[in-house]
């Protein structure tokens, strides 16, 4: 099993116990350092001496330092986990994983890759609690009653009210306690969720309506029901609740906002999540990190770190939560408090106008908390300051200072998280290290937006990477992304999907295909002395694409440069491998397309595990390992033994015969399309194979089905069987591709293509499909 | 079909007449150039800055340009081809091929690797006229005549007084022409041959020893024949044709001296043994080079390029040939003539005095031939200075010049060829290009010893690289060669193999089969905050590794430290998993794994094809691309197949059924077994895949037969069909491993590896064999 595939289950099967066990932490706190200042030539090397990446900490493309005998230490910002993972994370992390493969695996850098997992957050307290208390309502129900139809009913009439009907008019005037006014406020939900379209209207409000018209439409359907025993059952409870969720959730949390819940429950959801994570990852074929942090393991570390910048007098304690007092850093004359905002005031998808509400707990509106006193029933831990949890921007400086210390080559992140939170990260790292170069070169992944839009579940534009999957392939996503620079916004769309990605994907696979043709070609496929004037300028265009392939990722990783080198060559390739009846020199073109091979498998657009622990079996035998080298001769074991099975089958017995060639009409149409194989049957009794695109047993009838009809209409049904080709190719390309390595004179094949003797059995079965070849083939001769 | 054996087939496939068309020499010379001043500089890198290479042409180590926007231009002496290559060649061409991947795969190079085919030389020359001449022999008789054997017999004498009995002074005094002596003469040799070894005694005149006793008895064995008709057919002459081959070709050679023979045959013999050296140089898993350039197809050039010396005053004809001059190379106080071997007079293999025959048509002794006048019977091109043909050095010269002009960074070749080829050449093309630094690096990769002797056919010492590959895999053959360094002399001996090779090979085989153990073991294998004490060091070793392997291979590619770093690290990663009752960091260790996994392979220690083109096929369902996940499908169809043809025969007439059941047998015992896949049959009637080495049918003989036995007897014959094993694990690791993805409550499996879910049909089938597997599991607990 692949490992890939292996950490996404070991992710999933993560049990309650052994996540608390990870809770765990570790204890001790940071020792104050003096900022390591041997880090600071990175910045002042020469430029085009190494490769270069854009930093938003300079807006300028920073240097990577050439030759480190140590590895590149790189955090990255990793998600909350409380839902699905979305085309939005796809963008971030793919593109990351572009650049990570390009400088570990094209610029040979050894890197340090740490991803954090933020499990500790709003978001995931009240997804938790609104799921444990709907499970909680939805437990004390075994069948549908008027009292749980009334419940429902006020809930909603009260999300109604306060979420709705203030953004509404038609709905101020409504009752939804009254039965009678549910179709008004049906009606009036429909119309608003008809007329409007975000960006004009608030995209909460318009996914508000819709849950309350879905739960509205449930308490209908299920008042209805309660006349009806048999319909009332415990899956209408289910269906009740489930298509309320949106309501029942929130309005749960709220009347329960104080009741705490198993802790337990918190990680659960945080667990599932990460798991999906990873899995998506994995789908997407984005390595997994080097080192994992999750915050909720980091907890002790996280209260020395903020007594660390207390100590240094850039914190202050205010009922029960510590804040960063962002005054007396700028103050302190030795700190820029927002410096990666300010480099960044002009770029895309940061807002330069930050209101901030003001807290009383807080000095100044700009103060952030990086302790927060707990609130009635969130989870806590216990601290100097009494129970509470860590602030979002403190658990990144932390977890990166657990691993990196006082220094780290790269930071990254989706440009969303810009402001606040790394500029606050930063703010609290270099206030605790004493430093002012925590980070030498930070990027951030550009914004991706569906069609023009932000993407957004109100805006029915939300595309999971589950969902992505069911349309595009991995490679055709990572394509697409290869072909934007990463740091700018890139526009999601079929259009940029089919026109770009697809056409570049079909481009490719016709090179390769016709190299591989080409070597079929003996006449035109030349090893040695084809090193004339058109292989000359070939070579050097090669060369020239090779050369720009790596300017352009020296120059900040730029993909759609490298991508265009790739597809100049393999046009250029092309026209020399069309010149008119002329050979070609083999060795060039199989090593450029090689090359090109390795890039594209460098970026992560092969489909091998790489994530792979050991190497390969050891077969000296084998030349490949391509699927079709490892498949054919259990493809031809498989079908000899059929063939066989079919011609006993039709000497014997009428009814016994028909079970057997049944048996022979699924195996080819039920069983091997799916798997890409189509077998089909032949005069001879031999059936030819195949390669086809995978697909369904429904697609695959074949017009010939032994079981169904009399099996002597079989013949000549194969369009390959041709009796102009005369037995001496028949063995050969085109004929016979990739099967056989050597032939007798009379063209009957020796070896198979991986030099092994063919056993006497299939020897002697090549012979008689021969002689049957060499019978229609004078008969033909004959005939014309 | 992998590419590098479809390249080994391309050239086997040559045929005469396209190796006579690429005899089409391309016409011009080359203009005479300026020396590229700018190359100079490689040599004045700053040391560190990029990796260097041992420089036989300074006795130091060379830093390769870096960052160069132009390819490495690399030239690497290719085999003369007209024998089986052995293990110096192994040894000298993978070693290069070691450098080659380290450059463009670790330092990221980009390289262009051009080698040359020797096909014009004496050696094939008299291979060549040998085996035509002793083939016509054998053609004009049909059977056994005493005229063959008198023929034979006068071939022998003068062969034995010609070149045995002035060294062997008991032969002297018989004659081979009295058919009487002829048993003290096989006594007399007989005793030579088994008093004589190596090196006390010339092995040339042991083997000729040996051959003239080979013949001799081939001899009396066929004048005995001679008596029977029976007996002395056309198979009696081809053995003793056989056996007095290596006396019939040189005594033939020189009777015929001056036939001339069809020029095709010459081209015949190097296209021959040019597709075996490419096809065991696959099988080395050595790449092929990016350029082929074949002595034959550049006559015309080198034409050119000896005029273009003469012109410059560095050449003279005498005789129809024409030399080099070397006192006026020397003395034109531009050239130095032999730097190579001036810096290289204490190296290892390189004879410090050699002694060079003054031949009268030479001005010097130190002179060497450019063009040599044609000799008769020889091959023979037309020249300005009348027929005749290349000497070898120039044809270097002018394939290096014609590919890669008056520069290149490296030159590489073993170190036997440094002088004189490499010395001549050099000389040659530095006259011819005006220049002083043709060749930036010249790399001399060691020699190859046999158990501290000189591999050599007369010291039975001599290993083929088919013959090797019998006993080690090429994977064990490069492990031992990247455990010595390649530029000094290597030992070769089974101890070496044994004690080294093989020991890191199975110490690698368990460090990955641990890791992948761990990862099986939930309770052991972590993800996520494990950054301990533990941890932190043992990512410094990591750090530490790779620190110190990019220190070894920039070091002139010194292959045993960097293989000492992985060793070191193995050691230290498996300390670190041993350690009692601990968890791992999952991450941790699966990156040191994925790092060792992914070097190994860059040395060329992977097993797939790594000449392919073309991406993977594009399937994002697929976890893995080991064989076993591409072939399982199949594996699974074919048995699910043959086992519904079983239980329909078995339910059937007895006689159909017998010849279904002996062909099921055979699938399992003939055409299975050899593809590494073993059925075995059992009481459900549904059969077990096993993957086994693969092994030849003969040796697979089950104990089981359908078809000789009562096919009721299959029942609990397979060793794995285990009653202690629980239903609900049956379809999980270890008992079937990486068939299934996901399992349903009882343990039947859900979806396959690659998480597709299984066919209905199939499901059904594993529903039976949990049942059959829980009765036997009950009965088993009921019996204990």
């Amino acid at each position: 099993m692949g490992l890939k595939f292996r950490l996404a289950l070991i992710m999933l099967s993560l049990s309650h116990r052994q996540f608390l066990n990870l809770r765990q932490t570790r204890a001790g706190c940071y020792a104050l350092r003096a900022c390591h200042s041997a880090h600071s030539p990175v910045r002042g090397q020469a430029p085009g001496s190494s490769p270069r990446l854009h930093n938003s900490l300079t807006k300028s493309k920073t240097s990577l330092p050439l030759n480190s005998e140590k590895p590149l230490k790189w955090y990255s910002c990793g998600p909350t986990v409380y839902d699905t993972s979305h085309l939005g994370h796809a963008r971030n992390y793919l593109s990351q994983d572009v650049i990570r493969r390009v400088l570990a695996d094209y610029f040979n850098y050894d890197v340090h890759y740490v991803m954090n997992i933020t499990d500790i957050d709003d978001k995931i307290i009240s997804r938790t609690r609104e799921s444990f208390f709907v499970e909680r309502l939805s437990s004390q129900y075994s069948q549908l009653t008027q009292e749980l139809i009334t419940e429902t009913s006020l809930f909603l009439r009260d999300f109604v009210s306060s979420q709705l009907a203030p953004s509404i008019p038609e709905l101020s005037h409504l009752d939804l306690g009254d039965t009678t006014s549910r179709p008004q406020v049906l009606e009036a939900l429909d119309n608003f969720v008809a007329a409007s379209s975000a960006p004009m209207v608030d995209a909460k409000l318009i996914m508000n309506a819709s849950s309350a018209k879905r739960c509205l439409e449930a308490l209908i359907m299920s008042q209805a029901r309660l006349n009806s025993p048999a319909a009332s059952d415990k899956a209408a409870v289910e269906e009740l609740i489930k298509e309320s969720r949106d309501i029942l959730g929130p309005m749960l949390n709220l009347k329960f906002n104080e009741e705490t819940i198993d802790s337990a429950q918190y990680a659960k959801t945080a667990a599932i999540w990460e798991a999906r994570f990873f899995r998506d990852m994995s789908r997407l074929n984005v390595l997994p990190p080097d080192t994992v942090t999750r915050a909720s393991e980091y907890v002790s570390e996280i209260i020395g770190f903020v007594q660390g910048i207390m100590k240094k007098g850039y914190a202050y304690t205010s009922n029960g939560s510590v804040y960063f007092d962002t005054q007396a850093f700028t103050q302190s004359g030795e700190h820029q408090y927002n410096k990666l905002l300010t480099a960044n005031r002009t770029r895309e998808g940061i807002n330069q106008d930050v209101v901030r509400a003001h807290i009383p707990d807080k000095k100044a509106a700009a103060d952030f908390a990086l302790w927060k006193a707990t609130k009635p029933g969130e989870p806590s831990w216990p601290s100097p300051w009494g129970g509470g949890r860590p602030g979002w921007h403190i658990e990144c400086s932390v977890m990166a200072s657990s691993i990196f210390e006082d220094h780290m080559h790269i930071h990254s992140g989706g440009v969303d998280l810009l402001f606040p939170h790394h500029t606050n990260e930063l703010a609290q790292s270099e206030a605790y290290h004493g430093c002012s170069d925590w980070v030498d070169c930070f990027i951030h992944i550009g914004h991706l937006h569906i069609d023009g839009l932000k993407m957004s579940k109100s805006l029915k534009n939300f595309i999971t990477i589950e969902d992505l999957l069911k349309t595009y392939t991995a490679r055709q996503l990572r394509l697409a992304f290869l072909l934007r620079p990463w740091d700018s916004r890139l526009d999601f769309s079929d259009t940029i999907m089919k026109q770009e990605a697809l056409v570049l994907e079909t481009s490719l696979n016709n090179f390769f295909s016709h190299i591989s043709s080409l070597m079929l070609d003996d006449a035109t496929f030349k090893i040695g002395h084809q090193f004339g004037a058109d292989e000359r300028d070939l070579r050097a265009k090669f060369d020239d694409a090779r050369a720009l392939f790596r300017k352009a990722l020296s120059d900040s990783v730029n993909t759609p440069a490298a991508m265009n080198a790739i597809r100049t060559l393999v046009s250029q390739t092309s026209a020399y491998m069309n010149r008119p009846s002329s050979t070609v020199d083999g060795l060039l073109i199989l090593g450029i397309g090689r090359w090109i091979t390795q890039m594209l498998e460098m970026f992560g657009l092969g489909n091998h595990d790489e994530s792979r622990v050991g190497w390969d079996s050891d077969s000296t035998q084998r030349s490949g390992s391509s699927d079709m080298d490892v498949l054919l001769p259990y493809l031809q074991a498989m079908s000899s033994f059929r063939d066989d099975v079919r011609r006993i089958s039709k000497s014997k017995s009428p009814s016994m015969a028909k079970e057997l060639l049944t048996l022979c009409d699924r195996i080819r149409e039920d069983v091997l399309p799916p798997l890409g194989v189509q077998l089909s049957d032949r005069a001879d009794g031999a059936a030819l194979i195949k390669c086809i695109p995978p697909r369904l047993p429904s697609d695959s009838k074949a017009p010939n089905s032994d079981g169904l009809a009399d099996p002597s209409h079989t013949t000549q049904n194969d369009p390959l069987e041709n009796s102009e080709v005369h037995p001496h190719n028949m063995f050969k390309p085109p004929y016979a591709t990739g099967l056989y390595g050597t032939w007798d004179d009379q063209g009957i094949p020796l070896t198979d293509a991986g030099g092994l003797d063919l056993s006497k059995n299939l020897r002697k079965k090549l012979q008689k499909r021969w002689k049957h070849q060499m019978d229609i083939y004078s008969q033909n001769q004959g005939s014309t």
